[in-house]
C-alpha cells in the first residue's frame, strides 16, 4: 500500500462521508435540554440546564452567560480511566475541551436577550470513538435550543437570543489521505487532526489543528477545511431535522 | 388523610411493588460487562472492568480485589448539582455509596478465585428518581457477572469465583405507611429510610436504617424486612432472566 | 473450639457485657460541652462549640443546625496512620462516621428551638479500641447537653431543644456468638458487625449492619438488636448519671 | 474610521510588523538553556533543563521526552492575578497554553535520538503584553537549543535530536484589519485571533484560530495565514541570529 | 500604671516563673513513647512512633530520620477552629511549627546511629494557653527518649543515638516587662515573642524572635534570652526528673 | 586547615563583606512598585500591587494590610525543583518565608495611615544564591515605598503609613568563622545559619537562627549579630541610595 493510499475505511466509509449521525432529544427528564448525540459508536449525552444567576463578571451586567462542563465515564474507553473526581481534578485535556465548547456555543448567543441568567451544557461521553469533542458542540447546540425553547415557553424571555447554529467535526491526514469525521484508530494514526467548528452561515468559530509528529502544509489545510465544510453542513441539516420533530 | 392512610403512589403503584425493573447487558461496547439498570426512571450505568493489578494491600496475596466507584451527572437530577470532578472532590455521600457497593458486591465474591487481578465497578446514575445506589448494586452484579463470564472465556480462570447473586432495595415509611422500593418524593418525605442488601441465598450482606425526624421501633423495622425481602426476590428473578438471556 | 463457642472475650467479660464506660465532663476548658467518653480503653474527646451562625441552606428558615467533625489522632492505633490534615483529605471513614454522628444527633434536637445558631461537635479519637463511632455518639450527646445548658444559662434560649437522650453501641458475631461492644480484635475477627443508634425512648435512630465475608441471617440480627438494646440502656443509664454530677 | 481601517498601532507600527523581538541567551546561571525573549514589553523567560528520567509512558522505551510548564508572574499584568501555586491549581488556561507549547517543541524533536531523558521547559512570564504563548514557543525553541548543545558538548549524545527550527506567532483581525503580533490592546479588541506555530520548513504544526464574538470567513484566514508566515520567517532568523551568537 | 510596670500575671506568678510543668508518659497505650505534656493549661500530647523506613532522600543511606507533624483539635482554643483535615490543607502556622519541632530534634539525635529507620513526632494539641510549640518540642524529646529506649529494648540497636537533652520555652516583653513562658493572654499583649530552644549543654538550637509592632533592641533580647535560659534549665530538669519515674 | 581557619569566601570576599548588592526600580511596568533585587548572583524581582480591598479580618477597620507572597522560577536553582503550582501546593518553606516577609514590612507600616487597601508584595526569585529571603525583604521595602509613592501622586493618601525602613541579611557561621551575607555554598556548609532583619532604627523586628547539626553558643550569637547589624546598615544605605535616584 502506498503512502498515499490510506488503509479502507471501517464499513467501507467514503473518505469524506460522516459515521452515522443520531440526535435524540429529551433523553433524560429533569434537563430543560437533553440530547444525547452519536457519531457511530462515539456517544455524548449533552444536557442543557438553565439557572437564575450569572458568574460573578457578568453580574449586574444584564447579559447572562453560557458555559460548559465535560466529562468522560470511566469506561467509556478501550481501557478505563481514573474518574477525574476521584483523582480530585480535572485533566488538562478536559478543561482544554470544556472551553472550547463553551467559547463556541457562546459565540452564536445572544448574550444581552438571554438575560442575567445562565445556560449550562453538561456534555458527559457514554462511550468514546473518536471525535467526541466535536459530537459535543453538535449535540449541546440542540440541548441548548432546547433550553431557549424552554425559556421561551415559559414566558421568561420573549425572543431566541439564538443567533445561528453551531457544529463541529473533526478532520485528519492518515496516511497521506485526508478524511473527514475521525473514529479512534484513524485518529491514534494520523498525522495532522483538525477540529473545525462552523456556524450555519458558513463562518469559522473555532479551528485547531495539530501536527502529530510531522508538520503540515498549507494545501493539506486546505483540502482538510474543504471536507470538514462539507461535513459541517451535513449536521447543520441534521440538527435541524432534529429540532424540526415534535 | 389519616396518618396512617398515605398519599396513593404514582401511577396506582401497591406499597409493596417494585417500579418496573429493566437490565440491559452491552449497554456499551468495552467494558468487560456493561449494564444499563432502570428502577422506573431512574437509570444507571454499570460497568465492570478487569484490571490486571491489584491494590497495595493485595499484592502478593494471590487474591483479586472487586471495588466500585460511583457518579452522577450533574443533570441527574431535578436541579443541577456540582461537578465533583470540577469541585475538585466526592462528597462523603458518594464515597458512603460507592463504598457500600464495593463491600456489597465483595460479600459475594471467593477473592482467592478471582486471582490477582481487580474487577473494578463504574456505576454513573444518567437519570435519578430515588433508589440509586440500590439500583447500583443489583446492575453491578449483572456487570460483575458479565466480566466473570469474560474472564472464563478467555481462559483467565477455570471456574467463576462468584458465591452468590446480590441485590438491593429501599424501604422506608411514609406517612406511616411501609412503602418497598421509593422513589424520589417518596424519599423526600419519608420518616424512616431503610437500605437492605441481600444474597440469593437470603443473608444480609448490608442493612442501613436512618430516621429522618423520628426514630423507628422494631415492629416497624421488622415490616420494613418483610417488604425488603419480597422486593430482593423479585430483582433476583431479574437478574437471572437477564444474565439467562443470549 | 467448637464454631458456636468464642474465645472468652479479654478480662473474662460475658458477651452481653459492655466494657468500662466513663463519660468525663469539663475535659478541656473552652468548649461550651467536653466530655472525654471512654468505653473500655477506646477514648474519644467530644466537644461541642456553640456558633452564632448557621450552614447556607439553613441561613433565614429560623432553625438551627447540629453538626459533626471526626478525626483520629495518627497514634490513636496499634501502627501510625497517615494525618488526614497532612494528606490533604478526610478518608471515606472520616466523612461517613461525621456524618453518622451527626444525623444521630440531630434526630434528638428540635432545631427551630435552638434558634438560629449551630452546635458543632469535634470528636476525636485519642485512643481506638473498636467502637470509636458509638463511643463518639454517646459521648457527643454529654457534650450537646452541657452546650445547652450554657445556652439556658447565658439566656440564650428559654427553653431546651433536646427532646431525648441518644446512646450507641456496635454488637457483633464472633465465630458464631453474639457479642456486645466489641473490642479492636474482635471486630477484626468478627462476621457480622452492626453499629445501632437509639433514642432514650428506645426508638432506633441508625442501624448500619455490615457482613463481612459472610452474610447474617434475620435471626442473627435480632438477636444482635436484642444486645444493643441491652447495651444502649446501660449507656443511657450512664449518661443520665454523668449529666446528674454536679 | 470606516470599519476596514484600523485605528493606528501603538509607536506607529505597521499591519505586518513584528515588534522588536529580543532572544537573551544565559539569562540565567544553571540551566542547560536560559533564554528571555522579549516580543516587545512582552518578556518571558524560558528555560530548559535536562533531567536524566523520563515519565512512566516513556521508560524502558529508549526515547526520550520534551515537555513544558507555563507560569505567569502575579503582577506581569496590568492587574495582580492570583499566584496560582497559592490557589492551589493551575487554570485551564495555564494548562492548554503549557500542552500547546510542549506539543510544538516535540513536533521538532527526534525522540529517540534524544535518548531516554527528559528536556523540561519552563516559560515564565515576567511581564505580558499579549502573545506570551508565541513568545514562550519562540525562546523554548532557542532554550532546547542551548540545552542541546550541552549535551552534545558533554558526550551524552553525539547527534542532535533537533530536526528543525520552530517559531511562533498571534494573528488577528481588529476593525476589520489582519494584523500581525498583537499586542495586549489589540488582542482585547480583535474580532478574530489565531495563533500560528510553524518550523523552519514552512510547515504547520499548531493553528488554533479563535473567533470573538463574529465568525471568520476563510478568506479571512488566509489572509491572516499569509501575516503569520511573513512574520514567523523572520522570527526563525532571529532565532538562527541568536544562536550563531557565541 | 507605667509603661514598665506590667500587670500582675495570673495566679501571682513572678515574671521569670513557669508555669506548672507536668511530664506525663504513658499517657496512651500503642505508640513507642506516649506523653503529655503540660504547661498550665496548655495541654499537648507527643507521640513517638518509630517506623522502619525512612523518607527518600535518606533511603540507602544507612541513616534513620526524625520527623514531626502538629495539629491542634478544633476546639483547644477560645473560639473553635477550621478542622485542617476538613479545610484539606495545613496552615502555614501548622507548618511552621511541625518543621521547627522536627529540626530542634533532629539536633540532638544521631541519625547514624539510629539506622534506616524513622522516628515519628506527633504533636496534637488538646487544650491551647499559649506556649504550644515550646512545650510539644519539651514533650517531643521525652516521648523520642522513649521510643529510643523501645529500641533498645527491643535489641534493634545497641546504643542511645541521642546525643543530649532538648527543650523550649517562649520568652516575651509584655508592657516593658519581660516575662517567661507566655501564656495565651500574655502573647496577644506582648511587644516581642522570642521562642527559644536549648540543648541540655546549654547551646542555642533555635531562636525565633519577633516584633508585634514595635522592634526591639539588642538589650532586650539578651534579657531575653536570660529569661530563656532560666526556663529552660528548669524544663531540663523536669524531663530528667520524668525520666527517672519507673 | 585549622577548624578556625575558613576557606577563603568566592571572589575574595571578606568575612564581614556583603556581595555586591543592586536595586533596580521600575524593573516592569504595571506594578505600583517594582524592584529587582540582586545580592551577588541571588536575584528576585520584587512587585508592590495596591488593591483597594482589605482581607476579612480587616473589613470596616479603617486599617489597611500588607501582605507577601513568594515564589521561586523552578530553574532558578542548581537542579529544577517542582513547580508548585503544578504541585498544587506550596511548600512549607515557601509558607515560612512569605510569613516572614509580610511580617517584616507590616512591622514598619502604619496602617492606619494606609486606609483601607492592601499593598501585596510578591517576591519572585529569577536566580538564587543564598539569601533570598533577605534579598526579598530588602527589595520588597524599596517596591512598597514606591507603591506608597505612587499613591501619595494619586492623592489616595495625603501622608505616607511608612515609618522606618526595614531590611534583611542572613549571616552564619562557617568551619567556626563566622560570615556575613552567605551565598548558597556557605549556606549548605553552615554550622549555624541566622537571618536578620531591622530597622532604619537598629530594632530588630525578626532574628531567626538554627543550628545546622551543632547548637551555638551565645558568644557566637553576638558575633553573628555583629556582623548583621553592619551588613544591614549598609541595605539600608544601598535602599535610601535607591530611592534617592529618580
Amino acid at each position: 500500500m502506498s503512502k498515499n493510499e490510506a488503509a479502507p475505511r471501517a464499513g467501507g466509509r467514503a473518505a469524506d462521508a460522516l459515521r452515522p449521525v443520531r440526535l435524540t432529544r429529551h433523553y433524560t427528564r429533569y434537563a430543560e435540554g437533553s440530547v444525547l448525540v452519536e457519531f457511530g459508536e462515539t456517544k455524548v449525552l449533552c444536557t442543557a440546564s438553565v439557572e437564575e444567576k450569572v458568574p460573578p463578571h457578568k453580574r449586574g451586567s444584564g447579559e447572562g452567560w453560557v458555559t460548559a462542563e465535560y466529562g468522560m465515564l470511566p469506561r467509556a474507553t478501550h481501557t478505563r480511566g481514573d474518574r477525574e473526581a476521584a483523582r480530585g481534578k480535572q485533566s488538562g485535556r478536559t478543561q482544554e475541551i470544556q472551553r472550547l465548547i463553551g467559547r463556541s456555543l457562546r459565540c452564536v448567543f445572544d448574550l444581552g436577550a438571554l438575560g442575567e441568567r445562565t445556560i449550562a451544557l453538561d456534555c458527559d461521553v457514554i462511550q468514546a470513538d473518536g471525535g467526541t469533542r466535536t459530537a459535543a458542540i453538535t449535540g449541546a447546540y440542540v440541548a441548548a435550543h432546547d433550553a431557549v425553547s424552554w425559556l421561551l415557553a415559559q414566558g421568561k424571555i420573549t425572543a431566541s437570543p439564538i443567533k445561528d447554529a453551531v457544529a463541529a467535526i473533526s478532520v485528519g491526514i492518515v496516511d497521506g489521505v485526508p478524511l473527514l469525521d475521525l473514529e479512534y484508530t484513524e485518529d491514534s494514526a494520523c498525522d495532522t487532526d483538525m477540529n473545525v467548528v462552523m456556524t450555519g452561515a458558513g463562518g469559522f468559530v473555532e479551528l485547531q489543528g495539530t501536527a502529530e509528529g510531522v508538520a503540515f502544509t498549507r494545501a493539506e489545510m486546505n483540502s482538510l477545511l474543504d471536507l470538514a465544510e462539507k461535513g459541517i453542513r451535513e449536521l447543520l441539516a441534521a440538527q435541524k431535522a432534529a429540532l424540526a420533530a415534535a
